[in-house]
């Protein structure tokens, strides 16, 4: 007998029918005997519908106030699978993060997870019935709703899944798993059928959407084994652990559109300038990405640095004033840039990666604009328009491409629509 | 310095827009030096909505399962008013059932208060804080989520004045207050400006929808002084206490067409036969009214009650049973019937009132069908399509007409329409 977390998204669970199909799931662990937990995040959109409710009342709504609101989605959903599992003969209970025991640390909207008393899911699960867990919440040890933030019901699930010692953590979406590439973009794609933490990390942190970040830092602490897969085939999709088997040297290749490259022109080279401009910046709590600061010439420099789009608003003034302050000339904003790197923890052990993308890229007109390196990561940053390109012509010649053309599966339109807007990497 | 609890209804609290119309109330309380407790609803229909989304997963919902739903929706409202209130630059908290220390029996969907916890709401008054409770829903000592049924947030507000030892407990809906008599039937009814527990209570039962006699017995149980008012304007409304002026002998008229006359004809006049129908009645636990035997005839006689036309469908096979085994002739039924009650404490110190109702009613040519009484009603069941006129005439004979005919005041079109399927008695 087997101890399962499972994991749904908000897609799998957007309507009654899919509450019902994934109820028909749980209850088929269940019946293979396996003591069965299931993390659920809350229905389809409804988490941005009472976002928006809010912000209808107050543009600024108090922290813990949109905690206690944003934390009934997920006590709907889990109430309506547990529902839809006794409608199918079994015996299910529901529990908010409080009655789950998970813990957090009082920082409303992003609480970390403390600790997690599982006495009472153990309990319910030793008298045989499937546990739902609201997903994305906890409790402080005040007794406040908290929730985890973006991706909290993965770290939900996966913090579940290390508690309680389960034998596997199947992270359920609306994707079949971590592909080499963006199968819309590239559709020589393959899926993996496994991939390293470390791996997943950085496609992670490169662009790819799958898995939260967070999440899988979780389980790699913890050595939670993950099953990432689809909600809606029966397929096999991607597991991540610790490398079993040798690392390719590319293991896939990401990209991300969604930054914007910042350049401070003509900033006087002077010692301690750039730790000035960049910790102006880090106080104002926005994400900096690769940062370049090119060679000195005539005593002046520049500094590029990309950041999140939708963070450059909240920087605009702040840098405006290091400019002034600096006796910098000028700043420009570029946002028709994409990322693209290549990850692979076999990297470490080959040298000249690095020099062998760069030249992929150089015969195919590519221009590099930034580049940045982790030990197993490579990154550039090129012109926006050029990503589809880069990626085919690095796909292939790190030999990723799979035999077969990408198809989709048979999937909805819906569902293909939801598959597209997710399914990077 | 007072402390008031309120509660609002979920027209109340129907949009973005009332919310914060709710919350401006509520900072006006503040603002005057009063300790304030708001007790919400659901918004607008959306209990409504969560059910529906129970029945298409499973059209016999577990109960615990049905509280941990529809217990949501208290939780968006109170995080939202007091988001409200929050924009309006005063500090509130929101908080659950179980935050709030409301610790109920074990019967889910229809709990009943036990007790309740008041420290963590005294120590956010004395915080000088605006609390924001969720009606209709408590906790068990274990820590299940429990709601109490319909009209349960009256009864959370008079609860929890009762244990705050509140002043006041002012209870807002989407009508003025008790009327003498519906204004949509009989233009001529006027706003009582009080009521005794007492009436109240037997107006309820007698139709009236303005408040929950369960929250009326709680308040009488325990002395808390009600208002009912409207969320729509700033007109006092009906106080309901215990009786401070002389009583008039009919202080309202209420009607209900929502039951269905049930007779069972020729039922052979053995000892204990009404006992033995009644208990397989009682049985099916379905709410009997009005009761009739006929003087036997031909060692034959006919019985006949009332019960609520939605229950009737339940009754049927069971009442057919019942003719079977007693050897009675038919099962008839008609829900052409209206329930008509006059109600007044004054009625206890004078004699003759059901005779006067019976004659007010032979003048105007209206049969009556069923008689039942208390010591302060008399109901009479007569046919639907007279409702009106037996309203108007009684109304007038017991002098209850106001100078002015009513007039809605000046409502949007939606909210009148929602003060019409409520406004009764």
């Amino acid at each position: 007998m087997a101890l399962i977390v499972t994991k749904f998204g908000g897609t799998s669970l957007a309507t009654a029918q899919r509450v019902c199909d994934t109820a028909r799931r749980l209850v088929a662990y269940r019946q293979a005997g396996n003591q069965v937990v299931a993390v659920v995040s809350a229905m389809g959109k409804s988490t941005d519908d009472l976002l928006a409710l809010a912000r209808d009342v107050n543009p600024q709504p108090p922290a813990r106030e949109l905690d206690m609101l944003l934390s009934t989605g997920e006590q709907v959903s889990m109430a309506l699978v547990a529902m839809a599992i006794a409608a199918q003969g079994l015996e299910a209970v529901s529990m908010t993060g409080r009655q789950a025991g998970i813990v957090t640390t009082t920082t409303h909207n992003r609480a970390k997870i403390s600790e997690i008393n599982t006495e009472r899911v153990r309990r319910a699960l030793d008298a045989g019935r499937i546990v739902i867990v609201a997903g994305f919440q906890g409790v402080t040890v005040s007794g406040d709703i908290t929730t985890l933030g973006r991706g909290g019901s993965d770290t939900s699930a996966v913090a579940l899944a290390a508690a309680l010692k389960a034998d596997l953590c199947e992270i359920y979406s609306d994707v079949e798993g971590v592909y080499s590439c963006d199968p819309r973009v590239v559709p020589r794609a393959h899926k993996l059928s496994e991939i390293s933490y470390i791996e997943m990390l950085e496609l992670a942190a490169a662009g790819a959407g799958v898995l939260q970040m967070r999440a899988v830092e979780f389980a790699r602490n913890f050595g939670v084994e993950l099953h990432c897969r689809s909600a809606f085939s029966e397929n096999p999709g991607t597991y991540v652990r610790e490398a079993t088997v040798e690392s390719a040297i590319v293991s896939g290749i990401a990209y991300d559109n969604s930054e914007t490259k910042v350049t401070i022109r003509k900033v006087p080279d002077s010692k301690g300038i750039a730790a000035k401009v960049f910790g102006e910046v880090a106080s104002a709590n926005v994400n900096i990405d690769m940062i370049v600061q090119n060679s000195s010439e005539d005593g002046f420099t520049d500094i590029s640095f990309t950041t999140p789009t939708g963070d450059v608003e909240r920087l605009r003034g702040l840098i405006e004033e290091v400019i002034a302050r600096v006796g910098a000339r000028e700043l420009i904003l570029d946002d028709r840039i994409s990322k693209i790197s290549i990850v692979g923890a076999g990297m470490r052990s080959t040298p000249g990666i690095a020099a062998r993308m760069f030249k992929v890229l150089a015969e195919n007109d590519i221009n590099i604009g930034m580049i940045s390196t982790s030990a197993i990561r490579v990154s550039v940053v090129i012109d926006e328009a050029q990503t589809q390109r880069a990626l085919t012509a690095l796909h292939t010649a790190f030999g990723l491409d799979a035999d077969e053309v990408f198809e989709e599966t048979a999937l909805s339109v819906e569902e293909q629509a939801a598959k597209a807007a997710k399914g990077r990497a």
